[in-house]
């Protein structure tokens, strides 16, 4: 059982990520309006949140700039455009690179020259050396960095224990625990949580959680890690995110004790603005379809296209997805 | 942190409660149709629920039957009428009685004359005696009997343990830990069964978990308190019960590890019975207004009523209940 001062005291060491732009734009190919970003951005300034999550520093190569808005891109001129230089503030940005989506040594460009503060870069298992090789290249231009292992709930254990000690010896920052899937239960969180925590604690890492909705556990599975010593959480305004979404935002505010953290003005943003999105059409959050594929250990693909495709033969589809090798 | 046998075993001991009529009926004021109520019956034989409460015994002096459907009142004739005698099925029937709002000397009839088989009182702290009245009478009358204590969280913890001794010393099988706010994190859920098991443990009493949805912690709590040791599991269909509505069904057939358990006919339940009852302006479920309350350990009754309202100005809901005193 955990110490009850857990609950009623708080960590200093607690980050709050706001990732609704990241994870949210996966919604609706990162179209948000500059009267969205803007307002999330000071909305995140009086809410003490940390970090913010601004999009994806995608490869314009491989992704048409016409098929997305900006923040799939999150040119560093855009986020001066619209968010201004963000000196002087206690909030941070920050933007995901992913490995082999992303032209790390042209598209990132050195810290001094840029208003992001941290490069997340996304990886799974097998990928980590291409993540440790932008990492270092992120770390030498002078940005914080973390690293989110991707799909480990499909990893097998000495797998991720190689990476996790490859990445102990990178320059990373923080380490995050990735519930792609929404599969894991908090009994496993914990569980994962001691064997990341053997590596941090080995190499001075902080750890992260990044939860998923499909199984309605994303905010107990994110409390579940702050129980277990896990420091940087990530959330979304009104839970935006792939799928299912994420933890929200307004419930995590809701659980920190630490009185830097205001929720009111977090239900302001999403009174002005997430439930016009949401009322626009753009559907995200817990659904049958998503349960199943989070019980099944399953990446959501096939529930977001369920989802897109308006289908209401929930039967069908378990009958697809639990039949699938 | 708890034993992986937990997660990957199942204990024998184990009952699933669906209290979708029930809690449900809170929503809808009963009005279930015949079909609903006899298909929903014979999917919770498929699905190896283990007991199936069907609504209230109401006092017809305090409630006008009119302005209610059959199951806030749970005659035997219409149990008989609806499902039948239920006799040599593996489910076993249960009604709720509230203390001070049931005439159960005259209502209740000896087991042996009803096809309900538990009966499950609901008191508050401070209504414990007539609590431990109506379990004396119904075990004399032969039924299995569970208590509902609501409220815990507003209640002292000494008022508590006295009841939890009073309870024991009584004829009840089933003490219920029952989160009426939905407003318990579950570490403290962990406190609350531990304080629950010493009595439990003490007397030889069951203990079960009646969670609700308010902050998405409905299905966290009930399996935080499956891991803990709690046995009686409710749920319901689609979640559905007052406010944000309880654990859902589908998240906890899902975790359960006892083959006897069977996902797939709750999921043909839902396609055709749960999704056209929402769709038919029933409303249920975590929403913003049940988080508030949730998270400041109140009643929900002023968010169940901004519901009602449709209203959508949460700064100004918010702004109300944090107000109150």
């Amino acid at each position: 059982m955990k110490e009850i001062e857990k609950l009623l005291g708080f960590r200093e060491d607690i980050r709050v990520l706001d990732a609704t732009l990241r994870d949210g734009g996966l919604v609706n190919d990162f179209r948000f309006s500059d009267e969205f970003v803007k307002q999330l951005y000071l909305t995140n300034l009086k809410a003490g949140v940390d970090y913010m999550e601004l999009g994806y520093k995608a490869n314009k190569e491989m992704f048409d700039v016409n098929d997305f808005g900006a923040w799939k891109f999150c040119d560093d001129e855009e986020i001066l455009r619209v968010i201004g230089d963000n000196k002087d503030t206690s909030l941070k940005l920050a933007v995901m690179a992913d490995v082999g989506r992303c032209d790390y040594k042209n598209d990132i460009h050195d810290r001094s020259e840029s208003p992001v503060d941290l490069i997340r870069v996304a990886t799974y298992v097998n990928t980590m050396p291409g993540a440790i090789d932008m990492i270092e290249d992120a770390h030498k231009k002078g940005y914080e960095t973390s690293c989110n292992i991707m799909a480990i709930s499909n990893a097998q254990e000495g797998d991720l224990k190689v990476a996790l000690n490859m990445l102990g010896q990178s320059p990373v920052d923080c380490i995050y625990i990735v519930d792609s899937f929404g599969s894991l239960y908090p009994e496993q969180m914990a569980r994962i949580v001691d064997m990341y925590k053997e590596a941090a604690d080995k190499y001075g890492k902080k750890l992260g959680v990044h939860a998923h909705n499909n199984q309605q556990l994303a905010f107990a599975n994110t409390i579940e890690a702050v129980g277990d010593g896990v420091d940087w959480l990530d959330a979304t305004y009104s839970g935006m995110g792939r799928g299912a979404g994420n933890c929200t935002m307004e419930n995590l505010l809701g659980f920190l004790r630490n009185p830097k953290y205001n929720l009111f003005p977090v239900i302001q943003f999403i009174e002005k603005y997430m439930i016009p999105l949401k009322e626009s059409g753009i559907t995200w959050g817990y659904d049958l379809q998503y349960l199943m594929t989070g019980i099944l250990n399953q990446h959501p693909r096939t529930a977001i296209a369920f989802t897109k495709e308006q289908r209401k033969d929930y039967v069908e589809f378990y009958k697809e997805v639990v039949a699938q090798d």
